[in-house]
C-alpha cells in the first residue's frame, strides 16, 4: 500500500469509528485511578488492564503488566508494555502515556462528577480526560487505525510503555529505564501529555522544567497544647512553619534559597524571540486562565520566561491542627508544608533538595524541631530540534491544522521524559494537544473532542511519514 | 441542722455515693458533645437534657433548657437552667459550668477513645473529663449531697445556668445574660472551669485572659492551578498567608501588630511578687507539659507573665489546598489560617480585631484578595479578691486540703465570666480543680479522681460557709 493511501484509509478508519473511541475514552476516565491514594490501588490497577485490554485487541504483542512494586516499594504501579515489531527495516518509535490521574479535590467545585465523564460544548470533562488519559488514548486510536488501515501491519515498529506513577514522580518506570532500558529500545520516544500554546496552533514541547516535590515538617510540643494556657510559652509550630515558608521568598516573587539561581541556564536569543512572536495576550491570561487580581513571579522576567525557564517554588497545603468548622483553641504540636520546587536545564533535584534543607534548617526559629523530606523528584530537559522526527511530526501536524508549529518549553514535569533523553540517548517528540484552560490538575479537567480527533489524524500522519523516510 | 453536722453530714454521703457519681460522670462523657461540629448538635443537646434530668432527680427547682438558637443564630445549642430559692434571706449562688466539650482530633493520639472513658492511675480520661464536664458534674454532686444531708433544703439558694457553647464563644448565653441577666441575679457567681497551680495547691484564679479568635483567608487565582504551568505566574494563596502570618510576629515572640500593647495593664508589684513565690520550676514545665526543645514567647516576661497578662497570638491550622498523602502539584486557589489572640486586662476584642484586620491588610503581597473574619470573642477580666465569697472559699478548701490558696491567674478564657463581672456586676469565684497535665483541649484529657472527690467536700463547705455568714 502506497504511503498516502494508508495515511487515507487510516484517517478516514478513525474519522468513522470517532463517536466509539470517545465512549471507549470515556470508559477508561470512570476508573478512579488516583495513584497518589494507597486506597484507589486496585482501581489504578484496573485502569492498567484496561489499557492493556485495549492494546491487546487492536493488534499489539507481548502485551503485559510489568510489576514495579518492590519489598521497599510495596505500593508500586504497574507499568503496561506492548510492541510490534513487523516492520523489518523501518524505525522504532516508542510511545509513552500515563494512565493514573491527579486526586480530584476540591470535588465541590466540579460541575459534572470527576469520574463520571460528561460532553458539554465539545469538551470532554473527567478528571484524566487531558491528562493523560485522553492523550494516551489518542495514540492507542492512532494505532488502531493504522493497523485497520495496514490490514494488521504498521509503518513502523512500535513499543509501548503507559504507567501508572507519573503524578507521584514516577519511580517504577525510572527504575524500569535504568535496569531494562533496552526493552524499550528505539529511535524515537514520542509522548503526549502537554498541550498547544493556543487552541488551533500545533505545537511542539522542546524542554520541560524538573522538579523536587518536599514534605518541611515542623515539630513543637510533645503534644497540642490549650492556646490559653500554653500560649506565649509554647512554640507554635505553624507560626514557625509560615516564618520558614516566608523565608523562602521575597514578598515580589524571588527565591530566596542560596545558590538556587546559580546552574540556572538562559534560554538562546533565538528562542527567546521566537517566543515574542508568540500569540500571548498577559491580560488575557491573568483574567481567564489564571484569575487573581495580579500576576506575581520573579521580576524581571516576562511571564513566559517564568513559567518555562526559571525555577519557581510553590505550596501546596499544610497539613496539621485544626481544619474542621468553627473554633478550637489549640497549639499544634506538629505542622507540615507541602512544597515544591519546579527546576529548569541545569539544575540538579539533589543538589536543589540539599540547598533548600539547608535554608530551612537556618530559617528555623528556636522552640522546634524543623525535617525537610523528599517526596519525588525530576530533571528538566531540553530537547534537540535539529531531527527527521521533529521534522514528521511538524510536517503532519501542518497538515491537519494548516499551520506552521510553534515550538515552546513546558512549565511542568514529565519526569520520565528527561530519562529518555538522557538514559537512553532517544530524541523525543513532545506532541500535545491539550489547550490552556483544560484545568489540568484542578476542578472541572477537559479535554477538546475536536483536538481528541484531530490528534489521532496528526499522529497517523507522523507514523506514516516516519515509516516512509525510515 | 447545726452547720457543722450538715458539712459533716452531706460530706459523708458524697464519700459514700463517690463511685455512683464517676459512673454518672461517665455516662455524661459517652455523649460526644463537640459544640463546634454542627453534625453533633443532637449530641450537644442530649448532653444538655442529661444534666436536666439529673438536676431535675436531686431536688432543683424550675429546671428547663432555654433554646439560644435563633433566626440569625439557628445552630444555637441549649442553657440548662435551674433553681432553688428556698432559704429564705441567705445569700443566692449561681452555678456555672458547661456541657459541651473540645473536638477529639488527632483521634489516633488517644490512648483510650475520646468518648469511652476509662479509668487508669486514679484518673477519669475522656473528652471532658475535666473541661468541663467533670467540673460541672462536681457541682451537681455537692448540690445533691446538700440536699441529701439537708432533708431536701439547701444552705444558700442557687440559681443554675449550664452552657453547650462555650467552646464556641458562648454567642448563646452571652445573649441571655443581656437580654434576661435577672433570671441569672445572684450573690455571687462561683465557676469550676479552671485549674490548680499544682497538685495539692489549693488555687483561685483571679483574672483570665479573653481572646479574639478570627480567620484569615487568602484567595488568588479564579481556581486550583497546575504549579508546573502557572508555578512563576499564579500568586500562591500559601505562601501570601504565610507571609502575613510571619509579619504578625516577629522570631523572638513579640506580636508585631501596631498598637497591639497600648491597653494592656501590668499587673501589681505585689501580684507578681505573689507570683514569685508559687512552686513554678520552668524547666520541669518545658520538658513535662510543653516537651519543646525551648519555651519561646515574648522577651523581657517570665513564662507566667507571657501566659497570663500578656497578649499571645496563635495560629492553629491552615486549611486549604492539598492535605493528603503523598503529593498533588496544585497551586490551591485559596488558603486559610485559623488565628487566635489572648487579650489581657484593659484590651477590647472590637480594637484589637480592628488592629488585626488592618495590619493584614497591610500585609498583604501583591496578587491575593485577603479577608479577616471573627469566629468569636471574650474580655478579660481581674476578680476583686476582697470579698467574704473568696474569703470562703480559701477557707473551704484549707479544711479538705490542708493548704493556704494561692491566687493566680489563667492563660484561657471563658468568655460569659468577663459578662457576669461587668453585666452583672457579680463577684465570681474561680475554685477550679484541674491539673496542669490534664491535657485540656489535647488528646488524653483526663480528670484526676482525687481532685473530683475533693472538690465536692470543697464545694459542699463553700456553701455551707456562705450560708452560715450571710
Amino acid at each position: 500500500m502506497r504511503t498516502g493511501q494508508e495515511q487515507t484509509a487510516a484517517t478516514a478508519f478513525a474519522r468513522e469509528q470517532g463517536e466509539r473511541f470517545v465512549e471507549e475514552l470515556k470508559a477508561l476516565l470512570r476508573i478512579p485511578s488516583v495513584s497518589t491514594d494507597p486506597a484507589r490501588a486496585a482501581e489504578v490497577r484496573r485502569a492498567a488492564e484496561f489499557c492493556a485490554d485495549e492494546l491487546r485487541r487492536i493488534g499489539m504483542g507481548h502485551v503485559r503488566l510489568w510489576e514495579t512494586a518492590t519489598a521497599e516499594r510495596p505500593g508500586g504501579h504497574p507499568l503496561v508494555l506492548a510492541e510490534w515489531t513487523g516492520a523489518a527495516g523501518k524505525p522504532t518509535v516508542l510511545f509513552y502515556g500515563h494512565y493514573d490521574v491527579q486526586p480530584a479535590e476540591p470535588l465541590e467545585e466540579w460541575v459534572s462528577p470527576p469520574f463520571e465523564p460528561e460532553q458539554r460544548n465539545g469538551n470532554l470533562y473527567a478528571r484524566g480526560a487531558v491528562d493523560d488519559k485522553g492523550q494516551m488514548w489518542m495514540h492507542v486510536k492512532a494505532l488502531e487505525s493504522l493497523f485497520a488501515a495496514g490490514s494488521g501491519r504498521l509503518p513502523v515498529n512500535v513499543r509501548v510503555v503507559l504507567e501508572g506513577e507519573e503524578e507521584v514522580g514516577g519511580e517504577g518506570i525510572a527504575a524500569f529505564v535504568r535496569e531494562h532500558g533496552d526493552e524499550l529500545a528505539a529511535d524515537v520516544a514520542l509522548v503526549s501529555d502537554t498541550e498547544m500554546f493556543a487552541p488551533e496552533l500545533p505545537t511542539l514541547c522542546v524542554g520541560l522544567r524538573g522538579m523536587i516535590y518536599t514534605e518541611i515538617e515542623v515539630r513543637g510540643g510533645r503534644t497540642d497544647l490549650h492556646s490559653g494556657i500554653y500560649g506565649g510559652a509554647a512554640p507554635n509550630a505553624f507560626v514557625a512553619l509560615a516564618q520558614i515558608i516566608a523565608g523562602l521568598k521575597d514578598r515580589d516573587g524571588r527565591i530566596l534559597i542560596p545558590g538556587i539561581y546559580d546552574a540556572v541556564e538562559a534560554p538562546t536569543g533565538a528562542e527567546l524571540e521566537a517566543w515574542k512572536a508568540l500569540p500571548f495576550d498577559e491580560e488575557l491570561y491573568r483574567t481567564t486562565e489564571v484569575g487573581s487580581p495580579e500576576l506575581t513571579g520573579e521580576p524581571g522576567f516576562s511571564v513566559l520566561e517564568r513559567t518555562w525557564v526559571r525555577p519557581t517554588l510553590d505550596v501546596h497545603g499544610m497539613p496539621g491542627g485544626f481544619t474542621g468548622a468553627g473554633a478550637k483553641t489549640v497549639i499544634p504540636a506538629k505542622a507540615t508544608a507541602k512544597v515544591s520546587l519546579r527546576l529548569v536545564p541545569r539544575m540538579s533535584p539533589a543538589e536543589t533538595f540539599a540547598q533548600l534543607q539547608d535554608y530551612v534548617a537556618k530559617l528555623a526559629p528556636k522552640g522546634v524541631e524543623v525535617e525537610v523530606r523528599m517526596i519525588h523528584s525530576g530533571d528538566p530537559i531540553v530537547v534537540d530540534t535539529e531531527n527527521p522526527y521533529v521534522r514528521a511530526a511538524t510536517e503532519a501536524m501542518h497538515e491537519v491544522w494548516g499551520k506552521g508549529t510553534v515550538f515552546v518549553r513546558g512549565g511542568g514535569s514529565i519526569p520520565i521524559v528527561g530519562d529518555f533523553v538522557r538514559v537512553l540517548g532517544m530524541p523525543t517528540v513532545l506532541m500535545g494537544f491539550g489547550l490552556p484552560d483544560d484545568n489540568l490538575h484542578a476542578p472541572n479537567e477537559k479535554f477538546s473532542l475536536a483536538n481528541f480527533h484531530r490528534g489521532i489524524q496528526s499522529l497517523i500522519g507522523f507514523l506514516v511519514r516516519v515509516g516512509a523516510h525510515g
